[in-house]
């Protein structure tokens, strides 16, 4: 019977054949908490009676939204996080290797028809593994933890057909804020996103995590990209698993099927304060920004460093008054991009670039903007105060986007540049 | 008639003989301001009517303690101050540049002979260069700032002779603590030390700056180096002056005269919970390390980079459970570690590498500690709470010492690396 990825997904893992809509105890392949989250999960995990986690070696802790500690608190977060996986024998990946979307991926700790469940929104991201992903409370990983496994409603899904080729300087992250402008912010609560298409096929790994991490902006349960040679050249290279076919049928029962063409896509800007109020950079070129941010589980990898680098060029130094941020989303996507002399450039060019963590993504204490204040951010969400004062203004763009205004001082359009 | 430098300093500035004890009104040559205390003296600059600072150019106004802006307050300080020096004509370095006092160093701010205040207890840095440089409250700033004078009482000055030549992996960090050991966090209250003899003459400005960067944490109102043509090679490479003697006089009035040999000298750790609680580093060897901060107005510099580096060698990477944290003082000194492979080293052995800040030792939102934790730090000061929770415990050392101890999870003995 035709399937859905999603459905083929949960079928493979409950040993049966399940539909949208079905609700199902499935097995966890990996859960995933950080510095912020877990430590309600394990409290939660301890009213259960929890005693020993299921497995140790599927749990993976990653501290990235409050490091170097922000707080006395978060620092007694991280001791007691640290206490807690030294007691279960969870390998502790701590806070020197990134953000933990980003490491959970290079790690290889997702694959095509894996089910992750992570205690935070942008779990999806490993939709760009083929993985099912998804951001789950922390009382439900009190509950993972302890059993690994989880009620699911076996979610409906779209299928988002995307062709055509990105035009110079356009990407990723712009085809993700216009499907975000198209759908809503809540125009696919709980359903998945499945991404198929030439211009899919055609992008890189960097990207489609861009996009599978965005998945959550529209309310989906996921974002999974249809796993094709490049996914399992990945997921191959960072473990021992076998390759399989995992794909949509097509005659699957998709809640929707839509289409884009990507070949006249403009680069795509979100403006305040809201992530589906999506206009075309030329829209608000010339918008003053008092800082740009360049960084975060969205678009803080190599490629995206490398992106805004192409931008930047040989300049001397972005705009008088704009603060640059650049925070690279691991260590692996630091060193790979010291070694390509961005990190150079942008300390040339007088950014601050820091040690990989959530950043002013994260609007705890780092980055934050003053009222009055206007951010260009190539992170996911500007909800008011999510930067700092609610009466500052969060704008979001690509990274090729993000530098050619820092360059400027203005919203400017990377083409342009 | 003999005179000390600190009184010939104020004599030249005066344009009238003065002595140790005199209370004069003398011009400062500039006067520095940062992201915490300026807001405070520029309201007080209000208060007294101020309308137009005495001379823009001779405002420096950085910010590093809280950067990037760790609270919306904080952003709001961060306006507050560029608002203020787009008003006065002040030449902004912001946020980008780096630590106050290293900014002012490299930007070469500050001269043999000069009279610098700034609002920041380690102003006493830029005796390094010769000045008589001191911190002053926000209330002496705002005077300062309207009418480019301060009302000084002539500091009576301590001799410091430091003879011998440091051994392996000993330096400057160790002097100074050992020094701080012996006089006492109070033992130079309202007095400058002036420092001369061999050791310092072949010390590197670098290790020169280390020195008078903790004269505060002995109560000094300075720390003078000798100007000698490594000081004038470092400010004429910087700004058009031309270079004098300045040297105190043999038979000058000096308060105290010590001589000290580094040759014997031990690498030194200031222990909990006071810059002068001065062991020697096998006192305390073995002392279990939570995290280790390499940075600083005190030991933020590419020398003190580059000791550590040349500690780390070829080590694969820091011991586990220990974090370390490696800021670079401000952006020149980033790029020069950079250019040299320092910051790839410190981030392939686990580091996280801000952007120049003063991190940790500002104790505000970044890298603090939880009840029980212990710190190594290179910074200048130690008292309960400096670095997060008044239950943890912060050791003070050289950058060989931390990065010593940093490999290996303990304090040790950077000499038996």
């Amino acid at each position: 019977m035709a399937a859905t990825i999603a459905e083929k997904i949960f079928s493979m893992k409950c040993g049966r054949s399940v539909r949208a809509g079905d609700v199902v105890m499935a097995p966890v392949d990996a859960a995933m908490i950080h510095d912020i989250t877990g430590p309600l999960a394990v409290r939660v995990f301890r009213e259960m009676g929890g005693e020993r986690v299921y497995d140790p070696e599927r749990i993976i802790m990653l501290f990235d939204h409050q490091v170097p500690a922000d707080s006395i608190p978060a620092a007694e977060n991280h001791v007691f996080m640290r206490q807690f996986a030294e007691e279960q024998g969870i390998h502790n990946y701590d806070l020197l290797e990134g953000v933990c979307h980003q490491v959970v991926m290079e790690k290889g700790r997702a694959a095509p028809g894996e089910i992750i469940v992570g205690t935070d929104s942008h779990t999806c991201t490993y939709g760009a593994a083929g993985a099912f992903a998804t951001g789950i409370g922390s009382t439900d990983m009190g509950f993972a933890l302890k059993f690994g496994a989880l009620y699911f409603r076996v979610p409906e899904s779209i299928l988002v057909e995307v062709e055509g080729a990105f035009g110079r300087r356009v990407g990723a992250k712009d085809l993700i804020l216009s499907l975000a402008g198209d759908i809503g912010a809540d125009g696919a609560t709980y359903m998945a996103l499945e991404f198929t298409g030439r211009a899919m096929r055609e992008m890189s790994m960097a990207g489609r995590m861009t996009c599978a991490n965005m998945a959550i902006e529209m309310g989906a349960k996921a974002g999974i990209v249809q796993p094709d040679a490049a996914t399992w050249d990945y997921v191959t290279a960072r473990r021992a698993i076998e390759p399989f076919d995992l794909a949509g049928d097509a005659d699957a029962g998709y809640r929707e099927r839509r289409r884009y063409d990507v070949t006249d896509l403009s680069p795509q800007v979100a403006v305040p304060h809201n992530v589906d109020n999506v206009v075309n950079v030329t829209d608000v070129a010339g918008t003053k920004v008092d800082q740009v941010f360049i960084g975060s589980c969205t678009n803080g990898r190599y490629e995206d460093l490398a992106e805004a680098a192409e931008v930047l060029g040989n300049a001397d130094a972005f705009a008088d008054g704009v603060r640059v941020i650049v925070i690279p989303a691991s260590r692996t996507e630091y060193l790979k991009s010291l070694r390509a002399g961005l990190i150079e450039r942008f300390v040339e060019a007088g950014a601050l670039v820091e040690a990989p963590c959530c950043g002013p993504c994260m609007g705890g204490a780092f980055g934050l903007l003053a009222p009055g204040e206007v951010s260009l951010s190539t992170s996911n969400r500007n909800f008011r105060g999510r930067q700092g004062s609610a009466q500052a203004s969060v704008y979001l763009s690509s990274p090729a986007t993000a530098a050619a205004s820092a360059l400027y001082g203005e919203i400017t359009d990377p083409r342009e540049v």
